[in-house]
C-alpha cells in the first residue's frame, strides 16, 4: 500500500515557484490578500492539478514558463472554488485548519475568491493560447453549474448517472482540463492531446471517488473532518449507492427512496457505520481502480521516462492515499 | 436640460440581442440560473456599456459579431459584480427591483455571480483577442481590489486623491476598458485606440461622479434607493469632499476627521441635508462636467456620423440624468 506521493525533485521545485507565484499575485493590492492567500496555501493540500500540468509539460517537453502561468492559474482556479464552497457549505474548517469563512466577514470572503478567479483568469489569459484560454472558462461555467445544481436539485439524488456527472462537474472536469491544456502548450500530436485529456478525466473520476469513501472510512485526523459528513449534508454517494443495491431491505434505505430523505440523525450515524463495515466500500474502490486503470492506460503510448514514471506514481498514490 | 438617451434605432436593436444574449447563457444549465437573470435584466439598467462598444464599433466599423461578444461579456461582468455586491452590501433593493440577495440565500447568489462571471470570461474568450482578454481580466481585478478597498480600509476616508482612485476601481475601469476593447477589435489606428481609451475613462469617472451628486439630490423613486445612502454607508464623496473643503468649521466635519466617521445619526441626516442645499453640489456638478468636456473632446478628431453623434449624446446624458 502507497501512501506517500513521490514527485521528482525538479518537479517539487516548480511546484514551490506555482505557490510563490500565486501569492505574488496579491503584490500591490490590499495587504490582507496576501494574509488571507497565506492561510489558504498553508492548509497544505498536494497540488495535484499543478503536478499534472508539470509532470505533462515534462512529458511532451513543454514550455515552460507558460506550463508555470497555467499550473498558478489553476490552483488560484481551484483555491477560489474552495473559497466559495467553505462560505457556501459554512465549513469551519478544510484539512483541520481554520477557514477564510470562519475568521472573515462573509463580504470579505466573497471578494477574496473573486480576486483569486480575476488572478486565475489573467493567469490563463498570459498562456496566451486562445484553446487554453477557453477551455479556462469554460470549466468554470461547468464547476460552478455544478454546484447550483447540487444546491438547487432536491438533495438525496439516488441515481448513478447523476453521482458520475456531479463528481466530473465538482472535480474531473478541473483535472481533464488540467491535462488537456497542458498538452495544448506543448507540442504534442492530436492524439497525444486526446489521450491526455482522457487520463486527466480518467484520474479526476478516481480522485473524487476515492474522496466520497475517505468521506467514511478515512481516518478523520488525516482527512481533516468528521466522517460520514457527506450523508449528513443529504449528498448521496458511490458508497451509499452502492450499499442501496446491496440492501433495498435496509429501512434507512427505503425512508431515502420515499422521503428523499434520512430523516432521524441517530439513523444516519448507524447507516454511516453500517456502509462502512459493508461491501458498498469495496465496490466503490473498484470503482476507483477501474477509473485509475483506464488512467494508467492511457499513459501505454508514451516512452519510459521519469515524467511517465512519475505520473503512474500519482495515479498510484490517488488510489492508494489514506486507506 | 437633457434626460433622457437618444439611441439610433439600429444600435438599439443590438442593444436587444446584448440582452437576448446574457439570457441565452444560461441555455441548458440549471434552469433557476435563466430565471434570475430574467429578475437582473428585468431591473432595467441603460446598458451604458453595451452602448459604449456598439458606437465606438458603429465609429470604426468593427466585426458586428465580436463587438457583439464583448458587449454581452462585459455587461454580464458587470451584473455579476451587482450580484456579489448586493449580497455584500445586504441590499434589498436596487433600481426598485428586490436584488436576488433579497429573495435567495447567500450560497445561490454567490454562485449566480459566480456562474455569471464564467459566462463572461467565456465570452470575452470568444472575440478571440489576446490583449481584450487580458484587459478583461486585468479590469476584474480592478474592480475586486477596489470593493476590497473599501471593505477593509477604514471608512470615512477624507482624501479626493483616494475618492478618484476609488471611483476609478468602480466604474471608470469598466468603461475604460469597453471603450479601449471595442476600438481593439475595430480597424483603428493605435492613436485612436489611445484617444477612445481616454473617453472611456473620461465617461466613466463623469458617470461616477453624477452618481454620487444624485446619491444626494435624486429623485428616490427615479434612483431606486434612499437619499444619503453613503455617507449613512461611511462612503465619502466627491460633494462631502467639497463641502468639508468649505466649511471646516461645521462640528460634523471635525467629527469626521477626528473620529473618522460621523457618530450621530440625527448628524448624518443634517448633514445630508446641509450638503444637498451647499455649493458643494455644484462645485462637484462642475468636476463631472470637466470630465464629460473631456470625454468630448476625445470625439474631435473623428469625422461627423451618426455614430459620433449618439456618442456624444450619451455623454450628455450621462451628466444630465435625473438632475
Amino acid at each position: 500500500m502507497i501512501s506517500t506521493l513521490k514527485v521528482p525533485t525538479e518537479i517539487q521545485s516548480k511546484i514551490g515557484l506555482v505557490e510563490k507565484r500565486m501569492l505574488s499575485q496579491t503584490d500591490g493590492y490590499h495587504p490582507d490578500l496576501k494574509a488571507a492567500l497565506e492561510v489558504l496555501l498553508s492548509s497544505g493540500g498536494k497540488r495535484i492539478r499543478p503536478l499534472i500540468i508539470l509532470l505533462i509539460g515534462e512529458l511532451l517537453s513543454g514550455d515552460e514558463s507558460k506550463l508555470l502561468n497555467l499550473a498558478t492559474a489553476i490552483e488560484l482556479l481551484h483555491t477560489a472554488t474552495l473559497v466559495h464552497d467553505d462560505l457556501i457549505d459554512g465549513s469551519l474548517l478544510r484539512r483541520g485548519v481554520p477557514t477564510l469563512n470562519s475568521q472573515w466577514s462573509p463580504a470579505a470572503t466573497v471578494l477574496t475568491g473573486d480576486f483569486l478567479f480575476a488572478c486565475a483568469a489573467t493567469l490563463a489569459a498570459q498562456t496566451d493560447h486562445l484553446e487554453v484560454i477557453k477551455l479556462f472558462s469554460k470549466t468554470l461555467t461547468v464547476i460552478v453549474n455544478g454546484e447550483i445544481n447540487q444546491l438547487f436539485t432536491s438533495h438525496c439524488n439516488t441515481s448513478k448517472e447523476d453521482y458520475f456527472k456531479r463528481i466530473y462537474a465538482k472535480t474531473a472536469s478541473l483535472f481533464e482540463t488540467s491535462a488537456r491544456s497542458a498538452a495544448l502548450l506543448s507540442p504534442a500530436t492530436k492524439t497525444q492531446i486526446d489521450v491526455l485529456t482522457k487520463f486527466g478525466y480518467s484520474l479526476g473520476m478516481a480522485f473524487q471517488v476515492i474522496d466520497d469513501v475517505l468521506d467514511y472510512v478515512g481516518d478523520e485526523s488525516k482527512v481533516g473532518k468528521p466522517v460520514g459528513g457527506d450523508l449528513r449534508q443529504g449528498l448521496i454517494t458511490l458508497p451509499m449507492l452502492y450499499y442501496m443495491e446491496m440492501h433495498p431491505d435496509d429501512p434507512a434505505v427505503a425512508d431515502l427512496v420515499i422521503h428523499k430523505c434520512v430523516k432521524d440523525e441517530s439513523e444516519i450515524s448507524r447507516l454511516v457505520v453500517t456502509i462502512k463495515e459493508s461491501r458498498a466500500i469495496e465496490k466503490a474502490l473498484t470503482q476507483a481502480r477501474a477509473f485509475a486503470e483506464e488512467a494508467r492506460r492511457c499513459l501505454d503510448t508514451f516512452a519510459d521516462s521519469a515524467a511517465k514514471e512519475a505520473l503512474l506514481g500519482l495515479t498510484d498514490y490517488i488510489v492508494d492515499r489514506n486507506l
